[in-house]
């Protein structure tokens, strides 16, 4: 049975959200879990699920409902660790410094072998360097990068790099290519992925110097990559391609601009229904149909993203993850297992 | 009366949409105009306006009209250009081989005083380097930026650079919030406007080195600046600053993003709404209060964005700008004549 270890700690809604979500997924997709974090905390969260349930958006467009788990049937570990490494704090620092904290513990379970994957919703910098350094690089790749998969009107799009590393350069960002279209591959299983660079303009030479350098690295090896060129911000949902590169600054903001910019128009049709009685109906009439919009979107139900180029399975997820989102985490960690996203990434590397 | 000069060869769908949303402008809001580039093409544009009026998006979301302009009821001046400068070309030396583009005769007429304020729909950087290169930059500026206004629940919220300039410095964006908040008192009218720097999370110390430097230059004159810290793309929409600073790359993600993503829930919904009968009945009855939201949002309405920085108004509209965008432009740069923003942007400057 595939085991994956959770940070039980980490993100805004932990321990409880976390563990409701990790037992959750556990019983859903049918996978052993190791439980990391504070060991009175997690057992306290467990009996409280084992005899209360607990109350959690169903993807919040269905409203809340009381999920009852029997957790003395799921195959769960758990592995005490007595520090847990903050926000706010330097990641490089804190995972040298905090050897008992839950996500190095977490990492370590996968490093170990004790566990398959590992899903963490705390500070994505201390994920990301406690996976680096605990997990080691695959060969032929400098930096790991988050794979971000995006709704369209067809096939999803895997933005790359999500948030993982701030300052790239272009050949990075060609790495972030061949991780992509092995994701894009074997994980959303689409053929021959066209890969493209996220600029401002669609001719060559627009953008700054690191669009640049990397449209021209691509475009060297034009087959190879599938390249089709530049692609904007608005053609991101266009399906102009299926994988784009970025750095991780610019990747976290167009995350981060979609989620903010669908939320506002959806608050936005919500108080417009509001503005007098024939909109209330109306507005009670489209709901189904609205709830189903919500769900192709919402972050809740992809769960999390996976961190690609290290040498194991790190799914990183919101740090607002409640249980739901971090049940779709669990579903998204096995999945990277069964398809061997990892090994394909060395293949194709050529290791 | 003011009078506005107006790139009719720059834009997709120049020159008659940019010739018919002019006239249709001068129309609406009492000013003159000064329409640049081929001479004999604009008098058939203007030709044909007068006989035939034209068919216009009325803000989409109203469906298309027949708008009738009496054209010779207008004060319009024509100059003649001989020559366009193209979306490919590199905008520095293409301004100085082509000294009788439309762009460079256009910002030309606003430099010697024949128009107060200029609208250009082709080249942004073109647009650009012309005004900056024929009007001169405001002494303390290093380089011009544009002012992205985005709409929120709230009072909107301006994005500067919005993708003038790809490669920045820390002092660059200490300009740009300088503009930004001019901007944002004297043509939004909001009092005291609140700055943040947008990143990709909120701690000090996140971010790219550019993020990182910004942070920094602000926090230490902190009440200058009203400053609010780091920004995430997701906060944009919440109203939790009234100016964000970036570099234009950033920028013009963030604009394009925001447009791709509602357009992409737009046709979601559509689609949701025609998956059943009921649907179809239900979205029909939804339509009005949709329309009111696209309304809201569409870029078409906000008609352009204002080059901060030079000695001139440049009004930067969309290179989709179809007459009804060009229209609104028209709006905006008699708006920015009649706020004078740029001589209160000099002022803060303390020249």
């Amino acid at each position: 049975m595939t085991r994956i270890a959770v940070d039980a700690m980490g993100g805004d809604n932990a321990p409880f959200e976390i563990v409701a979500g990790a037992v959750w997924g556990a019983a859903e997709y049918g996978v052993g879990l190791e439980l990391v974090g504070k060991q009175d905390q997690i057992e306290q969260c467990l009996e409280t699920i084992q005899k209360e349930g607990f109350l959690s958006d169903c993807g919040k467009a269905n409203g809340k409902k009381r999920v009852k788990i029997d957790v003395k049937s799921l195959d769960i570990k758990i592995t005490h660790a007595s520090e847990i490494i903050e926000m706010g704090e330097a990641p490089g620092q804190a995972i040298r410094k905090k050897k008992n904290s839950s996500i190095v513990l977490t990492v370590n379970s996968v490093a170990t072998g004790s566990s398959e994957a590992l899903v963490a919703a705390g500070s994505t910098g201390a994920a990301m360097a406690s996976s680096l350094f605990g997990l080691g690089r695959i060969q032929g790749i400098d930096r790991p990068a988050i794979a971000v998969t995006l709704p369209t009107m067809k096939k999803p799009i895997v933005v790359i790099d999500g948030g993982a590393n701030s300052n790239c350069t272009p050949q990075m960002l060609k790495q972030f290519a061949i991780m992509g279209m092995t994701f894009s591959k074997n994980v959303l299983g689409i053929e021959n992925p066209r890969v493209g660079v996220l600029n401002i303009g669609e001719e060559a030479g627009k953008g700054n110097e690191l669009a640049q350098a990397t449209y021209n690295l691509l475009e060297e090896e034009k087959e190879k990559f599938n390249f089709m060129g530049n692609v904007e911000g608005r053609e991101l949902f266009l399906n102009h391609c299926d994988v784009v590169v970025c750095d991780g600054f610019v990747g976290n903001v167009v995350l981060k601009v979609t989620e903010g910019t669908s939320s506002l128009l959806f608050r936005m049709i919500k108080e417009q229904f509001k503005s007098d009685f024939l909109g209330m109906i109306i507005g009670m009439l489209a709901k189904p149909f609205m709830k189903r919009i919500y769900e192709k979107i919402n972050y809740e139900e992809f769960g999390g993203c996976l961190l690609l180029g290290v040498k194991g399975i790190t799914v990183i997820s919101h740090g607002r993850s409640k249980a739901y989102a971090i049940k779709n985490a669990v579903r998204v960690a096995k999945e990277a297992v069964v398809t061997g996203v990892n090994s394909k990434i060395s293949e194709s590397l050529g290791n």
